[in-house]
C-alpha cells in the first residue's frame, strides 16, 4: 500500500473532478502527438516495400506519398464535419450507433480497442528504435526498455489526468519543433546543393516492381495517417466555441503532418536512403543534415518523446472507450469504475498489460507490428464516414448534398484503404485483426446477454416476496477441542435453533480424545463423528451437508465455521487452508448459510 | 478432477494400506538403484577434473578410484552396523536426534532433504544424456526431455506405492546387467587384445598436476556413493529377519557398485576415453565395446532406466522424510497428510517442482548440479556415522569397540569427504548447499515455534470459559434491491438482535432511487447511506464497520453479506468480486462475525 501511494499519489476526492478546458495551443500539443508521430515511422514503412524491387523503384515513393497526401486532406475534411456534428465528441462507436444501428457499432468499437492496443505498441516500439539508433549498444535490450516505457506510461496515468495535461505539451512541440527545423534545412541543403553527396549501396531486386507491390507501399504508408480521429473525439475537451476550436486545431494537425511526411518522404527519396534493420529513415536522414553532433542527438530525443506521448493518448482514449462501453453492458461493469485517483484504473491497467504482451510477443519490432495497426484504424474510420453519410442521407439539413459528398469521398477513399491493406497485408498479420475483431464482438454480446439476465433473475416482481424455509439447523464442523471451537459453539447457542457439532474421523485414537474433551466443554451440544475412508476431511463434512439438505427440504443449513487466523500472512501457509477450501465448496450449495467466527492468533 | 482421477487412479480406502515385506531380490532392485546408477557419472565426474592437466593425467584415475573403492568398502561395513541397531530404519535424521541433539538432527535432515532434491535433478539429468548421446538430435531438447521424466516420475508415485514397487525390478536388473555385461565383455577384449586401437585426440593441459586437482578429482568422484545409505533406511520394509536380510541386500548392492565402477573406471582409463559434451563416458565405451548395433542401445536404454528409477526413489524417501518432520513439528502439517491414492502427495508434488526448477535452472547440465550434490550426502553420512560412533560410547554393550573403529573409520573418511568436497568445490556450488542448509534449519525451527505458539493460544485453561461479547448488532450491506437482497434481510429478521441495512453513496441519483425502493421492501429495516468521497465502497463500508465496533465494546456486528453467484465460474469476472474482498477484509477484525447469504443464479 505505500509503495501504491508512492506511485500513484493519494486519493482524490469526487469533488475534485473539474473539466478543464483546453487552450488550442495546448489542446494541439495533447492531441497531436499520436498523429504526428506516425511521420517517425510511416517513410520507413513505404521504403522497406519498394526496396524488394531494388534501389531504383525508392523512386517511387514520391508518388505513393502523394496518394496519402490526398488520404489526409479527405479525412481532414471530412472529420471536419463529424467535430461540428458531435459536438459532445464523436468517435467510430458513437457515430455507428447513431446512424448505422449495434453491429456496426461494435465492430467499430472492437476495431478501435485494438487500434489503441497497436498505438502504444507501436509508438513505444518506434520511440524505442528511435533511441537505439542513437545508441546502438542498448539495441538488444529493446524489449526491456520498451516494457520500462510502457510502465512508466501506466504510472503516470494511473495518477491522473490534470498531471499529464500542460505537462506533456513542451516535449510535443520540442518533437514537432526539431523534425521540423531539420526537414527544413535538409530541404534548403538539396535545393541549394550543400547536401552531402551520398551514394547508397545498390540494392538487388528481390521482387518485381508490380501494381501489387506499388499497392503494398501504400498500404504501408497508410500507417501515416493514424490518430486523425483523435481530435473529433475530444471536442467536448475544448474552450467554447468548442467545435470552431476543434476543427481549427484539426487543420493545423493535418498541416503539420502532412508537411514533416512529406518533406521527410522527399529528403529521404532524394538523398538514396535506404531503411536499415538498426537504425531508423529518421536517424539516418539526421545524420546526414547535421553530422552526429547535438543536433543529431535533440532529433532522436526529440522523435522518441513524441512518440511516447502517442502512445500515451491511448491510455487516455482507451480507459474512456472502455467506460464507456462498460455503462451500455458491453464490458465487465469495473470498467466503468473511477479509480482513486479519478481516472478508470482498470482500462489503464488492462490496455497496459495487453501491450506489454505485444511488445514481447513481437520481440519490440516496429516493422512486425505495423501490418496489424492499420487494419482497425481504417475499419473505424469507414465506419465513422459511412454513418455520416447515412446520417446526411436521412437528416439533410442546409448545404446536406456537399457535405454528403465530402463524407461520401472520405467513406470511398478509406473503405479502399481497408481493400488496399487486407489485400496485401493479410497473410502478414492482417488476418489477426479481423479475427479479433469478431471475437470481441461476440465477447461484447455475451457480456450484455449475462448482465441482461442476471438482472432479470434478481429482479423483484411486485407484490410477492420469496418464500424462505422456515427451520435453520446450524452446524459446527470441529478438528479438536479448543479456544476457536469454543467461541464458535457459544455464538452458535446465543442464537435459536437446533445445534450440532460434527467432527471427521481420521485417526481413531484422537478422535475418542476429542470426545472425551467434547463431554466436558461441549455444553450439550450433539457431536457426530463421520467416517473418513478416503481421508478426505472436505469431502466427507460436504457428503454430510448434502444429506442434510436432501433429508429437510425447508431448512435452511447455517454452517458455523471456528476460523483460527495468524497473526502474520506468511504463517497461512502452515494452516491447513480447509475452512478457505471448505467455505469455497459450501458457497455453491444452495440454502446453506456460512457463518466464520473467527479466532485471532496474536503472534 | 475426470483428469486427475485418470492421472491418480480412484481414492483407496485407508484399511487398504498394508505393507508389503519384500523379498530381498525385490528389495535390491528397488533400493539399489539409487546407488548403482551412479556409475553412469562417477568415472566421468573424475575424468573431468583429471584432464584439465591433459591427456597424461588421466592414468591418475585409478588411483582415484581405489580412494573411493576404499569409501564403499567402510561406509559398507558402518552402515550395516546402523542396519542391526535401527531395524525400524535410521535415516541420518533419527541417527542424529538419538544420539547427537536436536540441532545436528535438523542439520542432518536438512542435508537429507536438499540430497534427494539433487537426486531427482542429477539422476533425471544423466539419464537424458544416456538418451541423448544415443540419439543425438534429441541433445537440444534435453531440459524439455528431463521435465517431461520428472513430471512421469510424479504421476507414478502420487499413484501409490503398490503399483511402483515389483513393477520396477525388472527394469533395474536389465540396466545392471546390461551395464555389467558391457564391463565384463570390455575386459575380455581388453585382456585378449581384441579391443578397437583407439587413438585419443591429445589434450593440452590447462591446469598443472597439482595435489589439489587430484583431490578435486577425488570429490568429484564421491558422487559414486551417493545412495549408500537407502538400504538402511528402509529396514523395515524387509522380510523378518529384516536386519539380517537388509544386511546381506546392502552387501550384494555394494559388491556391484564397486565393480561396475571399477570396471567402467579401468575400461574408460585404459581405452584413453575422454569427456565429451555430448557423448557420455559410458556411450562412448559401449560404442568402442559392441558398435552401434542393438547391444548398443540396450546399453544406453538400461543405463537411463537405471537412472530414472534413482530419481523414483527419492520420490518415496523425500516425502517419508518430510512426513516424520512435520510428525515432530518441523515442517508444515500438510506434509503429513495421506492423499488419495495412500501416499503423501503434498512431499511428492513439492519434491517435484522443486527438481524440475533445478533442472531449468542448470540447463539440464549434469556436471553443472554435480558440484552441490556430493556435499548435502556427506553430511548426512557423517552425521549418522558421528551418532553411532557416540552411541557405542554411552551405550557400550557386546564388541563395542570394535564396532566404535569401524563407524569411527565410517565418520572420519566421510568427514575427510566433507572437508576435500567443500575445500575443492566450494566456489563451484558447494557454497550454495551450506547456505540452504543454514536456511532450512532456520525454517524447521521457526514452523515449530509458530505451532507451539498456536497450541498455547488456542488452549482451554481449565474450568474457564472465556467470555463474550454479550449483544449482537447485524450489519447487511446493500448495493441494491433485489432477490438477493431481499433474501439476506429475511434471514437476519428471523434471527434476534438489532438489524441495521447499510449503502454506500456511490451515485446521488442512484441513492434516491434504491431509498424509495427500500421504503417499499425494507420491512422497516433501518437503512443508513454512508458518504464516498473517495469511490471505494469497500473502504467506506470497512470504516463504518470499525466505528461500530468502537462504539459498542461489548458487541458481535455480524455482517450479512447477500451474495450473487453466477452459474458458471468464469462469470466471476463480470462480477466485482466486492463481497470477496469485503470478506477478505473482514475476517481479520475481531468480533466480526462473517455470514453469507448466497443466491444463486440459474443461468
Amino acid at each position: 500500500m505505500p509503495l501504491k501511494r508512492w506511485l500513484v499519489g493519494d486519493p482524490l476526492k469526487s469533488t475534485q473532478l473539474v473539466h478543464e478546458r483546453l487552450s488550442k495551443t495546448i489542446a494541439l500539443a495533447i492531441l497531436s502527438s499520436n498523429s504526428i508521430s506516425s511521420v517517425a515511422y510511416a517513410t520507413e514503412e513505404i521504403l522497406l516495400v519498394l526496396v524488394l524491387a531494388g534501389t531504383a523503384a525508392i523512386a517511387w515513393s514520391i508518388p505513393v506519398s502523394l496518394a496519402i497526401l490526398f488520404l489526409i486532406v479527405a479525412l481532414t475534411l471530412s472529420y471536419r464535419q463529424i467535430i461540428y456534428e458531435y459536438p459532445e465528441g464523436g468517435g467510430a462507436y458513437v457515430v455507428a450507433r447513431n446512424n448505422l444501428g449495434v453491429q456496426p457499432s461494435l465492430i467499430g468499437a472492437a476495431a478501435l480497442m485494438i487500434d489503441y492496443v497497436l498505438t502504444v505498441a507501436v509508438s513505444v516500439a518506434a520511440g524505442i528504435a528511435a533511441l537505439t539508433s542513437a545508441v546502438p549498444s542498448l539495441f538488444e535490450y529493446r524489449v526491456a526498455l520498451g516494457l520500462a516505457a510502457i510502465i512508466f506510461i501506466i504510472v503516470i496515468n494511473l495518477r491522473g489526468v490534470r498531471e499529464s495535461g500542460k505537462f506533456f505539451a513542451v516535449p510535443t512541440f520540442f518533437g514537432i519543433g526539431v523534425i521540423g527545423v531539420m526537414v527544413g534545412v535538409g530541404i534548403i541543403q538539396t535545393l541549394f546543393g550543400q547536401a552531402d553527396s551520398f551514394s547508397p549501396d545498390h540494392r538487388t531486386a528481390v521482387e518485381e516492381l508490380t501494381i501489387f507491390l506499388i499497392l503494398r507501399s501504400v498500404a504501408a504508408g497508410c500507417t501515416a495517417v493514424t490518430g486523425m480521429e483523435v481530435v473529433s473525439n475530444s471536442v467536448k475537451a475544448f474552450r467554447p466555441p468548442e467545435s470552431k476550436n476543434a476543427s481549427a486545431t484539426m487543420i493545423w494537425m493535418s498541416l503539420i503532418l502532412a508537411s514533416l511526411f512529406m518533406g521527410i518522404t522527399f529528403l529521404a527519396s532524394h538523398g538514396g536512403i535506404q531503411p536499415k534493420t538498426d537504425e531508423t529513415i529518421v536517424s539516418q536522414l539526421a545524420r546526414i543534415t547535421f553530422g552526429s553532433g547535438a543536433l543529431y542527438y535533440s532529433i532522436q530525443a526529440g522523435t522518441m518523446l513524441l512518440l511516447i506521448l502517442a502512445a500515451n493518448s491511448a491510455f487516455a482514449a482507451f480507459p474512456q472507450l472502455a467506460s464507456i462501453l462498460a455503462r451500455d453492458g458491453y464490458m465487465p461493469r469495473q470498467m466503468a469504475t473511477f479509480g482513486d485517483r479519478l481516472v478508470f484504473s482498470n482500462g489503464i491497467i488492462v490496455l497496459g498489460i495487453i501491450a506489454c504482451f505485444l511488445l514481447v510477443l513481437f520481440h519490440g519490432d516496429t516493422h512486425a507490428l505495423i501490418p496489424l495497426y492499420a487494419v482497425g484504424v481504417f475499419i473505424s474510420f469507414t465506419l465513422s464516414q459511412t454513418g455520416m453519410v447515412r446520417r446526411w442521407l436521412t437528416k439533410k439539413g442546409p448545404h446536406w448534398q456537399t457535405k454528403l459528398i465530402v463524407n461520401g469521398v472520405g467513406a470511398v477513399t478509406t473503405g479502399g484503404g481497408i481493400i488496399i491493406i487486407s489485400s496485401t497485408k493479410f497473410t502478414h498479420g492482417a488476418w489477426i485483426v479481423f479475427l479479433l475483431i469478431i471475437l470481441l464482438v461476440f465477447m461484447f454480446r455475451s457480456i450484455r446477454s449475462h448482465y441482461k439476465a442476471v438482472t432479470e433473475q434478481i429482479a423483484l416482481t411486485r407484490d410477492h416476496r420469496p418464500p424462505l424455509p422456515r427451520r435453520n439447523v446450524v452446524v459446527i464442523p470441529i478438528n479438536g477441542v479448543n479456544q476457536a471451537v469454543i467461541r464458535a459453539v457459544d455464538y452458535a447457542r446465543s442464537r435459536p435453533g437446533e445445534i450440532q457439532a460434527v467432527m471427521v474421523d481420521v485417526d481413531a485414537e484422537s478422535t475418542a480424545r476429542i470426545q472425551i474433551q467434547w463431554a466436558q466443554w461441549g455444553c450439550g451440544v450433539r457431536l457426530s463423528v463421520l467416517p473418513c475412508p478416503y481421508r478426505s476431511v472436505l469431502s466427507s463434512f460436504l457428503d454430510y451437508v448434502e444429506e442434510l439438505l436432501k433429508k429437510e427440504p425447508d431448512t435452511w443449513v447455517t454452517v458455523v465455521i471456528p476460523e483460527i487466523l495468524p497473526a502474520h500472512w506468511w504463517q497461512g501457509i502452515l494452516h491447513n487452508q480447509r475452512a478457505l477450501l471448505l467455505k469455497t465448496a459450501l458457497l455453491f450449495k444452495e440454502r446453506v448459510i456460512l457463518t466464520d467466527v473467527p479466532f485471532h492468533l496474536k503472534r
